[in-house]
């Protein structure tokens, strides 16, 4: 037989009593891939917890670390995420935390969290509305990309994931970006190097600085604008993927750039029609701003009360710690009401 | 004016926003002192939380968290943990969470958090009776030793304390035993150099081996019977300090040294009776033992099911992964009943 990456489950992990951390989508669609690719797990014990960005909360890990205890989970063991960010952010929480840490695994199974939230040692979980405000910095001893997943993903879903691969292309690499403006999001097979370029270069600069003092912090370009937008639209209960809220991030942080580091406006022109063109326009008023401008504030990335997001010089020469004030991240917003698909 | 170890907070913190967390015990009795040695913290928010083991949970973790969110706490921000061994574990595992993780400085209040809990980055909270079930390991930025703290506290709490120092002279250096066996309890300045001795080998200990994956399990010595006694006096409603426990756990254990290693059996009357003239018997039946056996096998220190406390051949020297058979543990909670005070 092949091997294959999921060998690991029965030769390192052979003698770990083994949990999978599913929610009722991946439980559905992602669990028979897993066990056929994979027939040892055919004992693991499935924990399955609530889908959902809302269910990211402390009740939630409380479930998890509750299951891990009634089976007896012990220092040994090993938990096994298979899901999309939210299922990696929570199931790498509850591992970092169980008995001071277990091993774990992600197997994302979306585009999404095959290029960010299942590499690079991010966990946690949301609290009274703010995102990730509870969490460790914890890697997975493993992440198994398998584009076969992604084969029942929706379209939303993959749009989602590739604003990360998109952002990634921006602060990295300027022949990356001309690879990924003609990619075809429909084939999962010509989505594969690219999702293998980006984590790559995502791993770089994890690695370099794991706990985000410095250089890691451009991987938060389209973040802090997008976060604002992400949590806007989660208090007005309206529908809004996190890669479309970067996206909109992302041009606002662009149009920032133009203003304070003179990125080029043919190119900015250019990188909001590509944008415009896969990802329809969100609606924000005039009288939003104000509140979207308060939660840039809470952003935990911004230390006291300074709005410090990513800017771009040129494409692949990102750069962190200035200073936006006021006035300017107000004038983003009002940019982005007239941004337009040409 | 002379320098003094609380200075850190004019000078590495000075501009950091800062955070007192007490339970209504140390906002009473430690606060005080703490204000007067360093008033610049007058500035400083309180958090106050509940006293008490059975607060040590989930629920009064996310009361902090809540309490860092609604002022305004960020990545810079630091968390000054004044008490015991509860709040140091509690506020340790809170900063190490909070926004993936803010610095945080213990000031121990109690001899046992200055010896042990305060040092060494284990933190967390318990769940569902499992003791320190959910946690991290987290180094706090520095701790503040401070004997004046001890001269409000009961003697009952200098006693548990003191059994950790005991534990140390036991598991290192017979010639710490020998100063300890005549040491004054009453007088907090002769305990002075009894902590400073007992951090210090805590830390070279925990310095090599950080995440307890060999050597820093002997000071798990005592623990791993005195966690049972522990959770099953939780259990019967019945008043049993930590440190209690594991003088109780030390008994045990000795005794199964003297089984299994041959430890020397004068020298484990000398330190019986030195045990017993300090610490009460605290009264256990046969009808109890399947109960403990069972609270052993849950200790998340025994994996697979197989109890391995720590065992002495002589003093100062340890052995860690001997296992212990069914027979054996329940032989030892039997010779515990039989220990006189002679």
């Amino acid at each position: 037989m092949t091997a294959t990456p999921y060998d690991i489950f029965n030769k390192e992990y052979h003698c770990a009593t083994k949990f999978v951390l599913v929610d009722e989508n991946t439980r559905k669609y992602g669990l028979p891939h897993l066990l056929q690719m994979c027939p040892t797990l055919q004992n693991a014990r499935i924990i399955e917890i609530c889908a959902g960005e809302q269910h990211k909360n402390l009740e939630t890990f409380a479930q998890i670390i509750e299951q891990l205890s009634e089976n007896n989970a012990d220092r040994k063991s090993v938990l096994i995420n298979l899901g999309g960010g939210m299922i990696c952010d929570i199931g790498g929480f509850a591992a970092a935390c169980y008995k001071r840490g277990i091993d774990f695994v992600n197997i994302p199974t979306t585009l999404l969290a095959m290029v960010d939230a299942a590499h690079g040692g991010k966990t946690g979980v949301d609290f009274q509305n703010f995102k990730n405000q509870i969490g460790v910095f914890a890697l997975a001893k493993h992440v198994i990309v398998d584009v076969e997943f992604l084969k029942t993903l929706p379209k939303i879903e993959i749009l989602s994931g590739f604003a990360e691969i998109v952002k990634m292309a921006l602060i990295t690499d300027i022949n990356f970006w001309d690879v990924i403006k003609d990619t075809d999001l429909e084939n999962s097979q010509t989505l594969q190097p690219l999702i293998t370029e980006a984590i790559e270069k995502k791993m770089q600069i994890a690695n370099e600085d794991p706990t985000e003092q410095n250089i890691r912090k451009i991987l938060n370009f389209g973040h802090t604008f997008g976060h604002a937008f992400e949590t806007f639209a989660l208090e007005n209960g309206e529908e809004l993927s996190h890669g479309h809220a970067v996206t909109m991030g992302m041009l606002c942080e662009l149009w920032l750039s133009e203003k304070i580091l003179n990125f080029d406006s043919n190119q900015r022109n250019i990188i909001s029609e590509f944008i415009l063109s896969k990802y329809p326009k969100f609606p924000i008023q005039t009288a939003d701003f104000e509140r979207l401008f308060n939660i840039l504030l809470q952003d935990k990335k911004n230390n006291r009360r300074e709005i410090k997001p990513i800017l771009l010089e040129k494409i692949g020469q990102p750069q962190y710690d200035l200073n936006c004030s006021q006035e300017l991240c107000l004038e983003a917003f009002q940019a982005y009401t007239t941004f337009k698909k040409i």
